[in-house]
């Protein structure tokens, strides 16, 4: 079942069939290399057909311990960064209410460890004073200093509010198997413990207990989640065609653009559920690409919002974007436009039907508007906000840029970028073991 | 007195002290050229000297209101979209507590009127269902279509809560002088108005009512805000050598960076507090210099989270950029991180220690790595996050962009492009006195 759909019809005056046609020999051979395992980075390669081999007893013991969880907590804070918080923000963002208070289920989640901001710390303490708090530290090494720093202060703080005994029972550590500081931390403490697997990188590890876990604690049916996953996995396995396969078709499509020249690719989100979404996406991309001097430069804008700030540049400015309409078919709920006897703001054309036909209206304008404007685009459209659909586009993208990467030549699997600042850093505070340059 | 202040440093091996000198001569006349009133765009010059122009009078009558919408109400909800949505909430994000229920004071403000979801609009409504409300509708001609939208149904909302009667002093409408739909409205109804100026586009406009109100609401001091923005205008005003005006500086270095093939200026926050000033910088920027085909485009980022998502990209990804980092020298709150008997995730060297520091540590150490991965990088750091230092920088910016697009030979003032999506979704909407192409 296809709960996705790609439109390139707004790339075809720029890619040419004949020009994907030509690029269909290098897709396949690089889609039986990461299929055999024989590619760049084949030692991060769990993603790959974790949907369809992930045990039965690691999804039910995510869903107790989500369910004790929820039992026991008013708010549960998931501590992580990068690859472990914007999975799960993602997926949350998506699939439940967009306010706070508008009748979402269980616990409210809050995430900490993604920042070093005093600010945002004192205010998450004061937030959580009169609450039962949960805490969930996900952390393959247990020392990455913006989670690591926020677990240290959120632990103590827990302690001091109902006890260490209690405390032991409120915390979930998701690390590694074996090793590290906060399975050592884990095991001395007697935390219940899910683990990050070795073959797959942070940004791959949204359909693992990184993402899983914080998800069900907010009420999202992980099963249909890893359903959808395990969907767009078969799909995406079966053929290497771009005729077939959408995944790769993307992937060829953004990677002709990028010979083009062009040096972005913006995804228009059309929907406010998919902002963090976008976020997730842009680590997916960037921290796969971006090497060696290479790579699309990924921005997000949120549309029609920034169609009133960003509309102008996207408009009429220089010729270097593209841009990936992301869409939500069906909203949960729509809202009707009323009619009003005076119409003085000449909106009575519009009574009686719902916002998303607007929206929609306004998503086909602009892809028309931006093509005549000399941006090239593409949309992919989620047919509702369900897990299931959710889950078969985080494999889409997974898929996507794995390919993508290859296409490029690089290592989609490493990021070796990310440590310099970090070097640099632990210099700077003196940080034992490390030396002043 | 200066709140601000900009650090060069990092640029210096792109934009050598000859190119910037040789950039003077014509600095100079474009600052006389918009001192004058002779440019490009010049019947949008009203923000140029609002700061220390704007009435007593019109400030006291904002506060009333504020004062008697906090006094009223448990939520306003503010509908507007660009230029009468981003300010307020730039400001509002910047100044208060960065999660709701932190020990914020007055109103809760929710946000409409700047999208097309009715997901969103349907949260809102349940949110709001048991609270006093109040509106502040910010339209110039009141026909845009997100907020009319917007407005159509929570006026209706409102008034089935309270009544007609009730309703319309709950209302207050920031629109134009005399005409347009929603003046006549207000006036038809006996809304409270407040003016939108003619001489000011929506992107200068947060210190006019468009932004006052309802960050007046928020509990912010706006005549603080307005002092910071004044000092900023004087400090402009006086000198166009880029040696002294930060601003201007600002300008010419973007300037020559775009100038060597830079496509991309992106923002990077390093605190979670500036995430709507970047929202606000991006339409500033993209909107006055995306035209003809030129201008950066406008991206942003938030660190360190994003150093573990775009933090590979920016380290090694194509070399298309530029970095501006936007730091806050002074959180409201530090948070210490507290000394563990067992230390088993190695941070004692920390203890003591506040998240600020470690925070300003992995700024330095970031600059420092992406200058050496070829990235140039400049800084501009606000002394804390009080409305006077918010003042300067929204005055800095707005100045900064004015030259910027002066420089660039563009009309920095207008935004003809976004009218292009406009007219083929009101095609698409069978909107009366448009026909389909």
């Amino acid at each position: 079942m296809n709960r996705l759909s790609l439109n390139i019809d707004n790339v075809k005056p720029f890619v040419s069939a004949d020009a994907l046609q030509g690029l269909q020999a290098e897709v396949t051979r690089l889609h039986n290399l990461l299929e055999s395992g024989q590619g760049l980075g084949n030692d991060y390669l769990g993603w790959l057909h974790l949907p369809s081999k992930i045990e039965a007893a690691e999804i039910q013991a995510v869903e107790a311990a989500a369910q004790s969880i929820r039992s026991q907590c008013d708010a549960l804070i998931s501590i992580g960064i990068g690859g472990s918080y914007l999975g799960a923000r993602a997926a949350i963002t998506f699939c439940n209410p967009l306010l706070r208070g508008a009748g979402g289920n269980g616990p409210d989640i809050y995430y900490a460890g993604h920042n070093l901001s005093g600010d945002y710390l004192a205010d998450l303490l004061d937030v959580i004073r009169n609450k039962r708090v949960c805490l969930n530290v996900i952390s393959k090494s247990g020392t990455t200093t913006e989670p690591a720093v926020a677990f240290r202060i959120l632990k103590e703080a827990l302690e001091q509010q109902v006890g260490v005994e209690e405390a032991r029972r409120r915390i979930v550590a998701t690390t590694d198997e074996k090793q590290g500081a906060l399975k050592q931390l884990a095991d001395a403490e007697g935390y219940q413990t899910f683990v990050i697997p070795d073959d797959i990188g942070g940004r791959y590890s949204v359909l693992t207990p990184v993402g899983l876990l914080p998800i069900a604690v907010a009420g999202i049916d992980i099963r249909k989640l890893l359903q959808g996953g395990q969907e767009a996995e078969h799909a995406a396995t079966q053929s290497a065609r771009l005729d077939e396969n959408p995944a790769y078709l993307y992937a060829a499509v953004r990677h002709l653009l990028y010979k083009q020249d062009k040096t972005t690719e913006v995804m228009a989100c059309f929907h406010p559920a998919l902002q963090y979404v976008a976020e997730w996406w842009k680590q997916l991309t960037g921290e796969s690409e971006g090497k060696e001097q290479r790579g699309l430069f990924p921005a997000s804008v949120e549309y029609t919002t920034d169609l009133h700030s960003m509309g102008q540049w996207m408009q009429e400015g220089q010729r270097t974007i593209f841009e990936t309409f992301l869409l939500v078919a069906q909203s949960n709920r729509d809202v009707s436009i009323p009619q009003f006897a005076d119409d003085l703001d000449g909106l009575n054309y519009l009574a009686g039907k719902g916002l998303d036909y607007v929206n929609d209206k306004a998503y086909r304008g602009t892809a028309a508007a931006h093509l005549e404007g000399g941006v090239p685009n593409l949309s992919l459209t989620l047919q509702d906000r369900t897990p299931e659909t959710l889950g078969q586009m985080f494999y889409f993208f997974e898929r996507a840029v794995a390919l993508s990467g290859y296409l490029l030549g690089v290592n989609p699997f490493d990021q070796p970028g990310v440590e310099f600042y970090k070097k640099n850093m632990f210099q700077l505070l003196n940080k034992p073991g490390t030396e002043k340059r």
